[in-house]
């Protein structure tokens, strides 16, 4: 019997290098002022579906069931929904409120595509500044984060929701198809100029507002033409124009800015987006590795007043598919066998002692022979083991194998914890 | 909006407390030999409800719902049946597997005594021994991981589930309803001897037979004593006996026999416990901290060839009720703060060169006046506060002030780094 499909086991040898990537990205949040928060997995189906929320798309496929007390939950399918009630219902939290939190999300999507239905999650956000100085540190941290794991080909996405609805606006479309065409147009990447022309003619806009539509978001190049270009076109746009400047400007002062791409077409999925919002990208064929931007009106869906907020969300899977990290199968150092079953007591003994020294250590528990006793160390990469004999016993006197050298040597059981302090290197 | 009834959020000061005990938790089990595993939260109902699995009354406490393939899946409720999932699905796992897992588990119980219905187990567990040394070593693992976040006052209740079938078969019990009974022995600790009495003849035992089953359970005494009695009244039990004689000798040998009481009236209420039996009690009145047992037929309901194994399972939230470590609010260093917004590009300067220094470090995003500034580092309990003021930054100078000490002195930029290391000893 295998996990639910979309979900999946870690082993050790995987788990292992999970947890030490896991260690890096918080040490990093960590340096960057973030403290970690924990929410439940359940949350109430109100909470989730909040209009101006998640969205339709991610609701659709969002976990929900009735609890024992007919209760209509959910699985979160974010960190960033439940953040905002955190908030709300902390009103006397110091602002701003800097947190990182890791944790599993739930989306029922398609598992085709080597996404997994349950999957972990990494964010950072800032509640409490409306400064673009609270987006650029988020950026930088991410940055810092991913260069901590040797993640180094990878760059960032930024554009702006002002300058989506600004485009929606000035093409003069229906507000009630705006997000349709928003999300279409966070389709550009996969589905090409092409696909985007032929959804937005799906949504039956006219051919006219198509073009203009696509003129626009062919626009590229150095963020300073990037927004030139763009003013032009929509013009009476102060606000945001000077919003990104500033961006980028602080992007320069953490020293990211030759990370960054201003991509027009950048819409992200999520429909509580207000300000900017980025992606992280590495090679082409892995999609987003991380995604996020400011929300400035989510937290206020809670509390009646805005909060605003920023933050980004690293997705632990896709970047272990990127990484290139060796991690040990076990943690053990050393695996005490004995010739006799009779000697247990001496193995146990000095498991205790070497234990007390924090030297991670096992021994046999099975009836089996030394051979297969050996066997098993082996398969587990355990790097040395302590061979228990009576002879030896007499003189005090342990064999300790380095199995990758095949070599034996005897050790003074009073100074095998010596012995293996210089192994513990890990 | 709060989180659903029966979870919880954690905010930065319990998080960064649980995190450290968590540490210290793996740290221990690392020391043991135990390698970490993830599985995850959701599972087929048909896994979770396997008969002779968990059982039904902690089948009735199981979220369960219909994923949207019509698939009836449910939250674990338990990390133990999802490992024997586990186990049965990778048949070429070395053996023993010695694993530990943290993570969270679902149980829709009754909210008001304090307990969660999502809340954190911490187990261990090893797979592939019969041997009593296995059940000796997670309670070894299990009371070191204990005194390693500075518990003392907790014992060892021990039993065997075999002497409860013994007894029962003594007595003469029907098998339909000797699960029933074994549940309401279980329950002596909460509702006392007359309780036990009132429950056994709700099951329509008669009174006889309800006499002799008190009179077990209330056998007491050094674990020696008690076993004798029991042999004495149930007989043809060497098995059982020897087992237990195994067992308490290897508990000598890792010096823990002095925390462990031999309890006849112990069950667990889990249904696939088959042979010894132990949980792990503090102060009375938080009631159990962790319990666990052997279950050597768990694994073959799902490969249909029987697997021995043993383990413990310890509750966060119990054992973070009972201890008393302080933990930091925050783990941010130095708080820096400008006395003009146009220094920002120096603030993030000396920002940069302390983080790459690996001193967690904050700065003032906010609009607000130095003192404002000062109060908000103060109620997060950030230690040092670093001001950057025009006049200092022409000699190459910031003031830095100690929060705690409420001292001022001048440090040299390029010095700061050198400053902070002394202060780094979290």
């Amino acid at each position: 019997m295998q996990a639910v499909k979309g979900t999946r086991d870690f082993l050790p040898e995987e788990m292992i290098l999970r947890e030490k990537i896991i260690e890096n990205l918080k040490s990093t949040f960590e340096l960057f002022g973030f403290q970690p928060i924990e929410t439940p997995a359940i949350e109430e189906w109100n909470v989730l579906a909040k209009k101006g929320g998640g969205g339709e798309d991610i609701l659709s496929e969002a976990f929900s069931f009735e609890d024992k007390g007919k209760r209509k939950v959910g699985l979160r399918y974010d960190l960033t929904v439940p953040l905002a009630r955190v908030i709300a219902s902390n009103p006397t939290l110091p602002l701003p409120f800097k947190r990182y939190q890791i944790g599993k999300v739930w989306r029922y999507g398609d598992v085709a595509k080597g996404r997994l239905r349950e999957f972990l999650q990494c964010d950072i956000d800032i509640v409490g500044s409306e400064s673009m100085l609270a987006d650029a540190e988020v950026l930088a941290c991410a940055t810092k984060a991913l260069e901590s794991i040797n993640l180094k080909n990878f760059f960032i996405r930024i554009n702006n929701r002002k300058i989506l609805s600004g485009i929606i606006s000035y093409v003069g479309i229906n507000e009630n198809v705006s997000l349709n065409v928003i999300r279409t147009i966070d389709k550009l990447d996969k589905i090409g100029l092409n696909g985007v022309e032929k959804k937005l003619k799906e949504l039956k806009i006219q051919e006219i507002l198509v073009k203009k539509i696509l003129d626009f978001i062919k626009i590229a190049g150095e963020p300073k033409d990037v927004l030139k270009k763009v003013e032009e076109i929509i013009g009476n746009f102060k606000n945001c124009i000077s919003e990104m400047e500033e961006l980028f400007n602080y992007l320069k002062m953490f020293n990211i800015y030759d990370k960054v791409k201003f991509d027009i077409s950048l819409a992200r999925g999520l429909d509580y987006y207000t300000g900017p919002i980025f992606e992280i990208l590495a090679e082409k064929k892995i999609g987003s590795i991380a995604g996020g931007g400011r929300y400035d009106k989510l937290i206020g869906l809670f509390t009646g007043k805005d909060i605003p907020a920023t933050g980004i969300s690293l997705g632990l899977e896709r970047i272990l598919e990127l990484i290139n990290i060796e991690a040990p199968k076990t943690k053990v150092k050393a695996y005490i066998v004995a010739t006799s079953e009779k000697l247990i007591e001496n193995v146990i003994k000095i498991a205790n002692e070497l234990r007390k020294n924090n030297i991670a250590t096992d021994f046999n528990i099975r009836k089996r022979s030394l051979e297969k006793q050996l066997e098993y160390a082996d398969s587990l990469q355990i790097p040395y083991v302590i061979i228990v004999g009576e002879r030896e016993l007499r003189n005090n006197i342990v064999k300790v194998k380095d199995m990758k050298e095949r070599r034996e040597i005897e050790v003074r059981i009073n100074e095998l914890v010596k012995f293996f302090y210089p192994a513990r290197t890990l």
